[in-house]
């Protein structure tokens, strides 16, 4: 369920005059995406996404988010383009929210990756760190390794209802995985959140590479870790090793990893599990229980988290 | 919030190889809709809805729906055109329901119904009514005036516990409104849930009808009685009789309503608000905290029902 601000028609059409993308043809909610409220926009003249931001982006952050889309768009990512209005924003009022209308990219999310699509995934993520090398502006990663230790505090005891001891092993976990982190590998922007529901395919190609709304300045690594969590692993929460490497190698086509950086894989991976265990505890506590988004389960990053405490090395993901 | 069944876009792939619609490009869930589960899917041919049918819809209803939206299509009417697979079947399994895929058709459905809805929707509702006559298989209305005891029975006294009295007040008003039901009136299919959401408007006219998973066969002025109560309140829950004249004139300006018709809009009008009350109340009642579907207020319609109770005659509606 994604559309939790209501456009009225006529609102939508006080809008679109705005810009310079023809008449209103067809508006459709999305069901896809729980963060904000998602449109399918048809004009006269094409297909777009309205996009209204909800509660949980800082409207500060969005000039940078729509700039870093705009500047991987003209170096020819697949990702959505923002349509500046007459004016020249490309964020507008709407309904009380801000809003954004982005180009509309074809392709299907994958609901059961498989090997063949991480290959062609992470050569699309070593193209976009490459193609966001030359965006300047920065953004601090909010749900980076710094932002970890809050969210357990914040948490409190309440991971030990989930599962029994959830919550000290969470924390020597992050205690242990902070301590290793590393300082200094390469940087630049991540998407941080490309887990399969962001990443379109089309003919076994990656057509789309969308929602860009946490991403931040950071390890081009961590943004690896986050997906070999999001990708390699199956339903029963078993590693799936030939996925990791055809990830692996895709990224490497792309942009080959340092020896740091690969030494560096297992710590990282048990941070991004740590971080999608945290929000979710986050979520699942604080979700009211007649709220219209599904809760996720953080114990589905706990059995992640197991399997790279027990990683010896870079060789156990296929590298 | 409309997707309850996921499919695999290899499922979905599998699927459309037995239509003749090219291949897929594009497939979204869609946020509107709470019966069924609804994607919009674009493919190289063009534009569809695939709709799989859940657990609401009787299997065995599904033929005489579609039959009846192509044969309303065929007569030029805007409604969803099902589109047969190769084999001819149009109802086909899908991810363990039952699937159909639809034309897809333009329009945006009017969030805030003004006047200038009301003439056009009576108009459409008219013509949707005479295109109906020559489909000749019948549906009894589940919902209809027989079909209201028993739902008020399963509600039991809970109504008491939304507002002290209801149950009572409300068992009243239908042994009134049952003594009271015409029978002799001009018969034939009506949509029956002919809300809003269901009808879609392009440049001021109405370019799609959508939903007909209730149609039925039924008197011709209930479906105007669903509409009246659908179209003509405000937020408030005041009567708008300038809406109500004008979705009668548009509708009397295709099909002019017989003196018995007219006599008993009352009465009609008050049935459609306890079929609404009562369907709301059960779900209120039924649907567990935790669910996907946003609740409906039962209450709604209780206003409404309060509305037509004190009506006296057709005059009260603008006729």
């Amino acid at each position: 369920m994604a559309v939790y601000t209501e456009v009225t028609d006529d609102a939508l059409a006080a809008f679109l005059e705005g810009y310079d993308i023809g008449r209103m043809v067809a508006f459709r909610g999305i069901a896809e995406g729980v963060e904000n409220s998602n449109y399918s926009l048809r004009t006269t003249e094409g297909d777009f996404i309205l996009t209204l931001y909800e509660r949980r982006v800082d409207p500060a952050d969005l000039p940078w988010f729509l700039g870093l889309m705009e500047h991987l768009a003209a170096k020819s990512l697949p990702c959505p383009l923002p349509v500046r209005a007459r004016d020249g924003a490309n964020l507008n009022p709407l309904a009380g929210r801000i809003a954004a209308i982005t180009t509309f990219l074809p392709g299907v999310w994958p609901r059961r990756p498989t090997v063949a699509h991480c290959g062609p995934l992470g050569a699309a993520m070593a193209r976009m760190h490459l193609a966001g090398e030359d965006y300047a502006p920065t953004r601090a990663n909010a749900l980076g390794p710094q932002g970890w230790p809050p969210l357990l505090a914040r948490c409190g005891d309440s991971g030990d209802a989930v599962r029994p001891g959830l919550t000290g092993e969470v924390r020597a976990a992050l205690d242990a995985t902070l301590a290793a982190w590393p300082g200094a590998l390469p940087r630049g922007h991540i998407h941080a959140d490309l887990f399969p529901d962001n990443v379109f395919f089309l003919d076994h190609a990656i057509s789309g590479l969308i929602d860009f709304y946490f991403a931040a300045t950071d390890l081009y690594a961590y943004d690896i870790a986050v997906c070999l969590n999001a990708w390699c692993f199956e339903p029963d929460f078993s590693f799936n090793i030939t996925k990791s490497r055809a990830l692996l190698r895709g990224y490497q086509a792309v942009r080959p990893l340092s020896a740091a950086e690969t030494e560096a894989l297992p710590v990282l991976c048990r941070g991004a599990a740590i971080r999608f265990l945290l929000t979710r505890l986050y979520d699942w506590i604080n979700t009211p229980d007649d709220a219209l988004v599904t809760r996720k389960d953080p114990l589905d990053y706990y059995w992640r988290l197991r399997f790279h405490l027990q990683a010896g090395s870079a060789a156990d993901y296929g590298v």
